[in-house]
């Protein structure tokens, strides 16, 4: 349990001062410090940092995972180490895996209509297919989004599947909900995109709803809530909607439940 | 930076195996341990322990403030002391105080309409006021919700002020926006919690709603959408929206932009 105080902010003020300035005296500050510090102190001074990184990195994608914080280009600098850390080691797998396991549990919980009309909502990129392998390669995020070297990995077809979001899939399938994919990649890119599905290992969808001519410019809230809002016009309800951005799941004929799965990376107005 | 992968699960496991076994044998494993342990390993095993329930705690956190796990009555046991230090430590301070500076400079960034007409909502409890004293003698969500214990804490009228969030009502107030206090406490609160928020140092609210009789049973999304729906229906425009429970931003007539302050203790649909 690392959780520290913001008083150490001032400590460690105090410690870094006294570090850059050899004849340091204690009484100089108005009250004794909180720690004493042994001799040899940069190990100590280097975990202390490290654990203010740590929280201060920690409450970005707080504010990021609950929507505090909008629009953003990039990642913090500072951050760059903890968003790659995140990413590649357990901790952002098992936040999608609980992810899925919560809306796998919602799903089973659901009694469905006999007229198949109940509707679960996925988006692909960082939903169902991960773009790790590309963001690996571009700082994951902390470079600006650059569309052209993005479409260039969309063409190639390799997204992996994430893989608790298959099994949510084939199990709302295997439920008996319509499928709906709803993506903000472009119609001309809806060839690759389904080659891509598939060899990860989705099929059977009911619908895959990419951006066309007419979305353009449209935000991302703005264009899934209207094809949202078509989906309930004719007569679907739904259910249930798995997105990893707030874009994905606020705006009009929001779904029963809404499944925001982690993203740090980049956000999508 | 202290993030674990998953397979530490299974060696955690493995090794707990070891542990308690002492005849353990590699050679009866498929593959050989990731990780080697030396002799006295019990200072390793518990910090892994210790790592593993950090993530674990941090995931059902984001899961808490992403709005995935819905409904939830207590904390889990073994987040006790996670929780605890989470909103004892600064971590709780920090991410209250990120939530207000992101919430202010949008404030700030809004043009009002010379009408008067734009609109603040706040919730009161965890939001304006924070009733930490109370949650400290009650395990920090551990224990069921007890009514009864809590309307008495709330009669006292002691709770203290959540700083950042008063410096945000002072600053939305200075910039011209209507104040409008929605909180899910009844109306034979309304004297001890106006007094309570007075000594608190909140004051000049254009309108105090509390839950009538009319509003019994309701859930609070419902409630709070209602009550939303008046103000618009009034005419009033209502720009920024902070609360500490998803059921204070989400349902009908949304703010344009939503504040969800941290609130790991406990949950209100």
């Amino acid at each position: 349990m690392r959780i520290l105080g913001i008083p150490i902010f001032l400590i460690l003020f105090t410690f870094a001062f006294a570090h850059e300035n050899s004849n340091f005296n204690t009484h100089v500050v108005d009250r004794p410090l909180i720690v004493e510090f042994p001799e040899n102190n940069e190990p100590q001074l280097k975990e202390a940092i490290d654990e203010l990184q740590l929280e201060y990195c920690t409450s970005w994608r707080f504010s990021v995972e609950a929507n505090n914080l909008s629009p953003w280009k990039t990642i913090p600098e500072e951050c760059a180490d903890y968003v790659r850390q995140y990413v590649t080691g357990g901790a952002y797998k098992m936040d999608i895996d609980r992810v899925s396991s919560e809306a796998g549990a919602y799903a089973e919980s659901m009694k469905l209509g006999s007229d198949g009309k109940d509707a679960w909502v996925f988006d692909v990129d960082e939903t169902l297919l991960s773009n790790l392998p590309y963001y690996s390669e571009h700082g994951y995020g902390l470079e600006v989004f650059d569309s052209v070297e993005f479409d260039k990995w969309v063409e190639k077809g390799v997204a992996p599947a994430i893989g608790s979001s298959l099994k949510l899939y084939q199990d709302v399938m295997r439920l008996g909900f319509k499928v709906f994919l709803l993506t903000g990649r472009t119609e001309r890119h809806r060839i690759v995109t389904v080659e891509n599905l598939m060899s990860a290992g989705f099929q059977d969808w009911d619908k895959l709803i990419l951006r066309g001519s007419e979305d353009h410019g449209k935000s991302a809230t703005i264009y899934k809530s209207e094809k949202r809002d078509e989906m309930v016009e004719e007569g679907f309800r739904i259910v249930g909607n798995s997105g990893d951005q707030w874009s994905d799941l606020l705006g009009s004929s929001v779904s029963v439940r809404s499944f925001k799965l982690p993203n740090p990376m980049y956000y999508i107005p």
